[in-house]
């Protein structure tokens, strides 16, 4: 009954565990998915159960995230873009990153951080963010020059934020840096 | 004597006109080199001596391109991030855009947004182009958070003033489209 897939508990959560611990200690390309399934005492036929490759351990859940952002740009109360944004980014980060996810993330970026090919991945799916957001802030009828400006600012200071959220030591929420970092950017337009 | 390569007046212009009409007319991947250089009265010979690839038509001198904004920061008067980043991008987009390459990046761009593999490689470019200007003001004694911000609201908004200049019936230079879009991110921001 080869066909018949027993279901593992927790499987998907003990790979993903086992993939950043391997990554860690021998890096992202020295790593199979071979070491990969035997650290987490699975198969390789379960790895490719719930990831396609290696690279989806990092990556899976990347149109998921995108839409908690894009629902969140679509359900924000106000008016005007920028506000919109920094609504939707608190509601988004506060289901996405809670505090329970912070070393999970570290660990991830981690991994990101030590591979350009990696890098490259992660700054095209924050730029595919950038461009749902553009495109939910349009569906709202925000003009084309303010909805982009918003989204591309939006998601810098995402990714300022998300930097000092996985700080060693940082205990603040992602709302708590979004705010601090929204009034930096404030502070830094003002002088121009 | 095989090796003595005639130099051609004018032929990297050449070929890049020629590539850009090509492009224009058969897509990005449905033109040879072969094609580029019968175009331009030249020869593949010719066009691999000017070009690495048919790629490297549409993103020679991106190296240049990074360390003219990045000298532009270095050189720019002032303490605070977003004012450096304000004055280097009015400096380096005179010298890099100026009026008459308006039509070049006009066609250009046309040829990129048509083309998912070069619309990766251009979002790559100006990544790229962030992270230099980051670092540039760093050195400066900017703090990262602030050097992070600027330069990538920088590039923001170098992009939608970028747009802008290229768009149908846009008359307005470089600067006076940055400053446009500064004061239309200041009026954003200040919502939050």
């Amino acid at each position: 009954m080869e066909a018949m897939a027993r279901w593992q508990p927790g499987a998907r959560e003990r790979l993903q565990t086992a993939a950043l611990e391997r990554f860690a200690q021998q890096g992202y390309e020295g790593t199979t998915v071979a070491e990969i399934a035997a650290t987490a005492g699975l198969t390789e036929r379960t790895f490719f159960r719930h990831f396609a490759d290696k690279r989806e351990v990092l990556f899976s859940g990347q149109e998921e995230f995108a839409r908690v952002f894009v629902a969140a740009v679509d359900e924000a109360e106000g008016d005007d873009a920028m506000s919109i944004i920094a609504t939707a980014l608190a509601t988004a980060t506060s289901s996405l990153f809670p505090g329970e996810r912070r070393s999970w993330s570290r660990a991830r970026q981690a991994v990101i951080d030590a591979d350009p090919s990696l890098q490259e991945r992660e700054l095209l799916k924050l730029s595919a963010l950038a461009v749902a957001m553009t495109s939910a802030l349009r569906r709202r009828g925000i003009s084309a020059t303010a909805a982009t400006l918003a989204a591309e600012s939006g998601v810098a200071v995402f990714r300022v934020a998300f930097t000092g959220w996985i700080a060693a030591g940082e205990e603040r929420s992602f709302g708590e840096l979004l705010r601090a970092v929204f009034a930096e950017l404030r502070s830094l337009v003002d002088t121009v």
